[in-house]
């Protein structure tokens, strides 16, 4: 997807050979109108499948996935929790998740109420990485019984085993922006 | 808003009197077509206002505030982070906030390069109960020096002492829904 590889040429900020940050508009500030083009472009690439809920994750995945649930029919979108208050329903499907943008483990959780084995979901988040958050989220789905049609990533870096892990579930993967190298500051894209 | 109080009374959960759990359709699952009658609700209550930024606090904020920001020209939606990880900024403006719901103190931090003095912010936040969170964003906003055009709130609870906190600042407040009594598990609205 060009605008967006074009953001990140222009507003990205590379530390390490290996981190992107992306606050300028992904992660802290959201361009808005930007990510009304992302959701377009899941819509394009998710044309064939129906689609009756986007799940996501706390935090950097909920803007996107509800921007994009509007190209999918207003779908409602349903986000793993984090950090559950004290209100959350105790009924939920839970999985392990390790961050390591913040060094940390991480039960996630999704009320029971909000997954049947009616539903099919695309997943929809801003990064794939290490893959550690897509498997949690697989997992909740796989205890749910709810159908995976899909998995949309806004960016992807080649140069870590997300893909690897999600396409040994047997996934459809759509990234938008896929970057196969980080090196002296430079992003490389796939071609 | 009469579509967002038909919502609260038949899909709210009400415990202890005082707490409402809007989960089903506000703060884990999340209702796209509702959000965006919310945002042209907003809009049409802000109308007079000018506005360059939309800014609110994680988690149940942000697609409110993302949502809403697409009838306010797509301005940027900064969101406050409770749980900032490694690879934020480290300059940022801070505030301490009481999570009732978590039990717990949060530092809200937002990078100071995305507020300036040159800001009219629209706060978005999904409830206001004690004030203690919009507090928080007040301070992080009167140390950016952005001024507050308005506070936008999708639930207010009259028993707690938010609108008073929020009404000696001086800021203009618009609730859609205003709860009086939680009473005997029955919600009264302000008429």
């Amino acid at each position: 997807m060009q605008l967006l590889k074009d953001k990140i040429r222009t507003s990205a900020k590379i530390t390490d050979n290996r981190i992107i940050q992306v606050d300028n508009f992904l992660n802290h500030q959201l361009d808005i109108a930007l990510f009304n083009e992302i959701g377009k472009e899941f819509k394009r690439r998710f044309s064939a499948k129906e689609i009756t809920k986007i799940v996501t994750i706390e935090t950097s995945g909920i803007a996107i996935a509800s921007i994009t649930a509007q190209y999918f029919n207003n779908v409602p979108v349903v986000f793993a929790k984090k950090h559950a208050g004290l209100n959350m329903n105790k009924d939920v499907y839970e999985a392990k998740v390790f961050s390591y943008t913040k060094n940390q483990e991480y039960l996630i959780k999704i009320s029971k109420d909000y997954l049947t084995p009616n539903d099919k979901v695309l997943i929809i988040d801003d990064f794939l990485a290490s893959g550690s958050a897509l498997l949690g989220l697989y997992s909740l789905l796989a205890q749910s019984g709810a159908e995976i049609a899909g998995v949309g990533i806004v960016i992807e870096k080649t140069f870590q085993e997300g893909r690897k892990l999600i396409e040994e579930k047997g996934l459809h993967l759509e990234s938008l922006a896929i970057i196969d190298s980080l090196q002296d500051g430079q992003v490389i894209f796939k071609e």
